[in-house]
């Protein structure tokens, strides 16, 4: 029966081997060891070797989190329907078998406070046992990767008991850059969103969230400096605005998770929006247009002041001209370009990264080749953008991308730093973003987590499933990849 | 600008001219007369010439229903954030224009505790005025069309003042039969995700809920003569379960919204669930295979004894052989079956429904000729496979259907009663179904209720954009049909 084979296929997996995304190298104890983990009993704590202790809130907050997480492991165990007992499930069905005891955490470097950047190590090593379970890592970076592998690893029988298999993971990102792009302009998110987005971005590994927070369609920053921007750019100027502590909450949200956040004003193919009420511009200049000439003294204006409100953001331009790039640079912010302004031409400065986001004159991959030729370092997203969605299994298509398929030398290839899954909101809003995005945005975070020989489509699936349904238990919304059912199912309905 | 211009063009529609499905008389009172609304004030009730009254249960639920929508519609006023007081918005902000008072309703027909079926009357009439609004009809089902219609009327200003315009309305279906196609063998659905669909198909005159309860991959209905059927063959006997409870609650949800429940018990080709835990039949025979000889003894003994039980239901086979056609007529139920049983030659009873759902041997208009030629009467889902999404608009395709466009004679074309949306399960569980079916199906609603001249594409958009945005202020994920919003945004999230 179909039903019960999935079912088995479900349960039976073997927990080290279910990690979304696949870690780099992981080793099962050959003699099958296991631990009994009791999610109010079990503790995260700082390994006594840690240059990190209490009072780092990166970490202290994510031990909460993975303590809480911890009950949400694994299907659900049989006695366990809608009704069941509030006792907590999963304590003390086989008190002769060792219980876990605690997670601690060693990380070598001593800071906590700042943002991760693109220079940010991730790599970290996990090595479960019976007493007691070490995470290492240079960074907290790498050690908030840990904790959700380790969150990962922790499976349920069928009468509901939690156990740790002894595990030797040693992992690390295979591409620095992985984004997500979510666009606010055409539609309006509400912070909560993206906030939700955020949590489940850190639970597939993504490390930058790409906000396409203005566009064409409405203005929704709400700028100190230009307030008209918001009051008659954004769809309604009380409830579809994000104000700068809106932006500072997501900011700071992102960091906890070891996110990276760079907020795109587009520049000026896409700013019908922008000036105040969006009066001042009736015309849509080409995409393929730049130059600063072609914009109102009032439009470069605001551009400079809403980068220095928003000292965190690196500026993204869609067309832009030599001179508005020189403004950015004067800030001291990196800046990455969409393709366009290759293609086009425009000097930009050796440390560009230039995003390939179409297939202009042949496929992705000869842009990919042609920008890293000249130099520049490379981000992809032609393949990736998840708002094009067909029928079927199209997670598929994603995840069979090689970013490193195009003719290019060795140098060559050490230029692509990464990639962006992008979910563009032409048909996308608050109804309906989290199931069009995941588990479908996981394909591409393992594409660019694990090892270039993960590629086993069936494996991924059982994997990608099965991680689909962790999601459903933290709450998520996201969507069936296949024919098949969760245990339990997603309750927010 | 884009998202202004958007905003004019959903806050200033024509009121009567944005009613979904578009009803086939409209006419708004040239004087432009319009009366003021209060939700609290305002009340639904009999008229003395109706021949049901208080104590008519589809009517008293149906009247509280629509009083408590009163006040979900139209935009939200300026002043009306998420913080706004609790006092009940639109009330007397502007005294001196006059209240509506109420709607009476008449029914001609006295029956109010039976079903709807195939030959129920669903026309009514409506005419809105300051002191009295009234909605005549003749049976209880054309009444709850025009309640429906009643509620999609009001609209407000930017004050958040609610108004009725004074206009008339004559109103009936161009087709019996307009269902909707929900598949829970595939992914398990909720109960409570059924009522929802079954309170949203009402909102578009829908009439018809086809339940494809059962199939091969899951068996989840709880029979009390074959209790394992579903403790094999369900994904879960205890929680992905529906009880004949359950199955009654749905039909009588479903009857007091003017809804006939069809339940599909696919036989033979699609029986993998069936049997003690599936395991009598292994292998799946040819879809095209038929007749009782090719399925085991057990399987046409469960077969009748379930009909049995379900009492209120229809028969569906995907291939039945003449003998189980005959065993179901023994039953008095008539029987719709998909198109292969017509296809295959199979002798069946004249009054058999044919539901076409595949381009066979050519497109599908072809096979609508074919089946009405042959005299049968034909349902029509070929082109409305609402889980085959594609990328963009694509509820435009669905609408630009023509049922009749196909070559046959006038009594030809009087033999097709309808169609059905469907939804089938393979990638749509409670975590996507809501936004993938709204308002996309509306776009199926309309061709089947409003006249053939109401096609224009333009039109149809603005009135089904608006449509979305009621939707979501009746709490329903309805997914945007492209950039801009509505005011408020769903707020489930």
């Amino acid at each position: 029966m179909a039903g019960l084979g999935l079912a088995l296929l479900l349960l039976g997996l073997v927990p080290a081997g279910a990690v979304w995304p696949q870690p780099q190298l992981v080793r099962e104890s050959p003699g099958g060891g296991r631990c009994r983990l009791s999610p109010s009993r079990f503790r995260f704590g700082y390994a006594r070797s840690s240059a990190v202790g209490p009072g780092c809130a990166v970490l202290d907050q994510a031990f909460r989190r993975y303590q809480r997480l911890l009950r949400d492991a694994g299907p659900r165990g049989p006695g366990e329907g809608p009704e069941a007992a509030a006792a907590l499930p999963g304590e003390d069905t086989r008190p002769w078998e060792p219980l876990c005891a605690e997670l601690l955490v060693s990380v070598a470097t001593p800071h906590c406070d700042g943002f991760p950047d693109m220079d940010s190590v991730e790599s970290y090593k996990l090595s479960t046992s019976e007493d007691l379970s070490l995470l290492s890592s240079e960074s907290v970076w790498g050690a908030l990767r840990g904790l959700e592998t380790f969150s990962q690893l922790i499976w349920r029988d069928e009468d509901g008991t939690f156990y740790l298999n002894k595990t030797d993971i040693v992992d690390f990102p295979r591409f620095a850059h992985r984004g997500l792009l979510l666009d606010t302009s055409r539609h309006y998110l509400p912070v909560r969103a993206i906030l939700e987005t955020l949590d489940v971005m850190a639970y597939n590994k993504f490390n930058v969230f790409h906000w396409h927070i203005v566009d064409d369609p409405s203005f929704p920053y709400e700028s100190a400096a230009f307030p008209e921007l918001s009051q008659k750019g954004a769809y309604n100027p009380v409830t579809h605005v994000y104000t700068l502590n809106d932006v500072k909450l997501v900011i700071e949200y992102a960091r906890l998770r070891g996110i990276r956040v760079i907020s795109e004003f587009d520049t000026p193919g896409h700013t019908h929006s922008w000036g105040p009420g969006g009066r001042i511009r009736k015309s849509r200049p080409s995409c393929r247009g730049w130059g600063l000439a072609k914009t109102t003294p009032n439009w470069s204006l605001s551009t400079s002041r809403v980068m220095g409100e928003l000292s965190l953001f690196i500026l993204y331009c869609f067309s832009p001209g030599s001179r508005l790039l020189d403004i950015i640079s004067s800030y001291g912010k990196g800046y990455v370009v969409w393709q366009e302004v290759f293609d086009n031409g425009v000097k930009v400065k050796p440390d560009t990264i230039i995003h390939v986001w179409r297939e202009n004159a042949g496929p992705y991959q000869q842009e990919v080749a042609r920008v890293t030729k000249a130099g520049y370092r490379a981000l992809l997203s032609a393949p990736w953008y998840l708002n094009r969605i067909s029928y079927g299994q199209d997670w598929q298509t994603a995840y069979q991308v090689e970013p490193l398929e195009f003719e290019g030398s060795p140098e060559q290839k050490e230029l692509v730093i990464g990639g962006e899954a992008c979910m563009w909101g032409e048909y996308v809003d608050v109804t309906n973003l989290t199931p069009r995005l995941w588990p479908r945005a996981g394909a591409i975070a393992e594409r660019l987590w694990s090892n270039k020989t993960v590629r086993g489509l069936q494996d991924a699936y059982r994997r990608l499933a099965n991680f689909r349904c962790t999601l459903l238990r933290r709450g998520i919304q996201a969507q069936p990849l296949f024919t098949g059912y969760c245990d339990p199912e997603y309750s927010g309905f």
